[in-house]
């Protein structure tokens, strides 16, 4: 893992891009002028909605939030995502994605074709982020956590990665049939979060994935609104949710 | 107002028992040896489930939790609850439900001929009791708060009670017609607990009444499990909800 930048943001965070071989990453750290690095932080992993490119706003103001609330947090843009090359099979499906909905045709099928490979592809690239990331002096080896848009990162990640000990995931994304399916096999703690009137989701379907899965301790927290419009106070909410687990 | 015990709870809460021309309630406010009285604490009314006793354990604790917050809480037994007089007609929807439910008969109506006047007549009784308790020194003159097992009270409260500001209600607990329909009128901030498995509420009536809250912030929280299933860090949130409201 080598650090090709770092910068000190206004709150004290410390953001430092990374790249693991291929592989460009992002990492987040608490600390301060006093204390420049927060000893031990617990780590989570922030994935964005179906491959969305690290840099996107949102994901890196939830992820300052986060690691001003005591976490390192690290995303990554993991193989077919951000401004990684695209196989000509995905280039493929992203043109079809674009006509179907213009057509106003279902797209199901064409997630589906998009969005399986995509995590398949996805999985491996995060665990060999997490090894790394696990023996950075700075990040406590203790449980991770997941926090993502990109439920169905998540779900794959929860149900092969053992050092995964609670995930908050966001309900407004095309998940895989294969995902749909291993979400029963999730155990670990949950916070499930939907936007009540995301018109490009659809609520039973999400309803019903929040039903799926496993999980004994699964708390699903919906609010009004589309797509972006989830209220700020569900960031905090999501803190609090890794405070119970991973502190 | 004339109250007729207190008692000093061992985490600083006061609780002392009132009348109220024929209405018995109790108020817990915060405190501690050092500051008996926390100034000007945010008023909660909390009323339990279809007229459950206010002295019912369970009551009793969310009651001390968020006085323990920093809120003046106050609960009444209202007309035909608790130890308060049935009238003739309740006491035999009463024996009609307890019949029926052995029988294994659908309950809805029997439900509704006991719930609807329960809360018809509770709501003067609350305004009364909201009347007497924002004279008291000790309780802040700004916005009220509503925090219930008994939505159908809360609804009704929050329509024609301008004085209530937020609300958190349990969707675990019949809710009469009137109180459906009226829940379009409900505004304001809104926090609605459910318990996915509780089956003696059916959930897609709880979403239902989610969906019809005119509230444009209003959240849902569902967690696992039957209808005394709450899991603890919902108190904590629901403190927190009203924090952002009445604080």
């Amino acid at each position: 893992m080598h650090f090709t930048s770092e910068q000190r943001l206004d709150d004290g965070v410390l953001e430092r891009e990374f790249t693991l071989g291929e592989i460009p990453g992002t990492l987040w750290t608490p600390g301060s002028a006093q204390a420049p690095q927060a000893p031990q932080a617990p780590l989570v992993l922030m994935a964005h909605n179906n491959g969305l490119p690290k840099a996107d706003p949102r994901l890196r103001a939830r992820a300052r939030y986060t690691a001003s609330r005591g976490y390192a947090v690290a995303t990554i843009d993991a193989a077919g995502c951000g401004d990684r090359p695209r196989s000509a099979a995905d280039e493929q499906a992203r043109a079809d994605l674009r006509r179907a909905m213009q057509a106003g045709e279902p797209v199901d099928e064409i997630f589906e074709s998009l969005i399986a490979p995509l995590v398949e592809n996805a999985v491996p690239e995060w665990q060999t982020t997490l090894d790394a990331l696990l023996e950075l002096p700075e990040i406590g080896g203790g449980p991770v956590g997941y926090s993502g848009g990109w439920a169905a990162l998540g779900i794959r990640l929860a149900v092969v990665e053992p050092r995964i000990a609670a995930a908050g995931f966001f309900a407004g994304g095309f998940v895989p049939r294969a995902q749909r399916e291993e979400a029963r096999q999730v155990t670990i703690p949950l916070l499930f979060l939907l936007q009540w009137d995301d018109t490009g989701n659809p609520r039973q379907r999400a309803l019903d994935l929040f039903d799926a899965f496993g999980s004994k301790e699964k708390t699903l927290h919906a609010n009004p609104g589309g797509h972006t419009g989830t209220p700020w106070f569900e960031l905090e909410d999501g803190c609090r949710f890794l405070d119970r687990h991973l502190k």
